[in-house]
């Protein structure tokens, strides 16, 4: 079986000193590798029962649109602040320095509606953690969340709370 | 047969007057509208031979990326100016106000590699236009250019040159 791990690209250093970066393009640039990154995110979620994939801008976008093309449900998007035309919820969340907004079209999540949220990478959690409020805002349940890679040692998990979490690659560092 | 015009939400004098936006969220929202957008986007370029993807941040994720999975082909990322992680070519262009930057890792094509490039609508063309020049930089042959939405009156095609440009749904005006 493929082993998706040898085709992320790990750099010293990026974006900034001290950081271990996971680079996903390795994986994407191989035809393989990337439909066996995709459909590994959709065998781990395929016992949850859910409406709509959630992705967020925008490498969620690059997990998230296959795995609701594959499965034949909407993909939802959650943008950041000023992007989406039409009547908005939206979350602030705290960066390193500064904080990010993301919004998601109020009328985008019918309540009661199950979501599967998709990312490509869970690091702090901070941007999962607003997509969850904001899919809850908008009377989404979040039935589960799928990431490509965790960095555990960032201990997102502990800072979205009590979700499952469901990750395909998992480096014990940050 | 589902029509996918149905879908797309026009908004007038968004992001300012005069503009009249073609908001794409209204065909994802809708799982057999999505399906069949990026189903239709396959079918309008069966006849091409191409090696790889390319899709433009973001919303050329959204329509790429898909596009790639179910075609199994690589999907090779263009993004802003600072996002990727190793070494670069990268290619500035006119906004209507200022200039924007867009990159693409130097080692993502090969020489003589057949591209065939995504994203969701052609406008102005001053975005394809730039990722043409970024393909053939690295070295990569065009296939082909599609779309979802071509608003013709902005006259998109004649900036990007003497090119295949497929798109699904036209709108005559801007």
């Amino acid at each position: 079986m493929l082993k998706l791990e040898d085709y992320v690209i790990s750099i010293p250093d990026f974006p900034e000193p001290g950081i271990i970066f996971r680079d996903l393009t390795g994986v994407l640039d191989d035809a393989d590798a990337f439909h066996e990154a995709i459909d590994r995110m959709c065998d781990v979620t395929s016992d949850l029962d859910y409406d709509l994939v959630v992705g967020a801008e925008s490498r969620g976008f690059i997990m998230g649109s296959p795995i609701a093309y594959r499965n034949r449900k909407p993909f939802v998007l959650v943008r950041k602040k000023g992007k989406l035309p039409r009547e908005t919820i939206s979350e602030k969340y705290e960066l390193e320095y500064g904080t990010a907004e993301i919004e998601i079209h109020k009328d985008a999540i019918k309540p009661g509606q199950k979501v599967l949220l998709v990312d490509d990478l869970l690091a702090t959690g901070g941007t999962l953690d607003a997509a969850v409020k904001l899919v809850e805002q908008a009377g989404g349940i979040v039935a589960g969340i799928v990431v490509l890679i965790e960095l555990a040692g960032l201990e997102g998990r502990k800072k979205i709370g009590d979700y499952r979490v469901d990750a395909c690659i998992v480096y014990p560092g940050k």
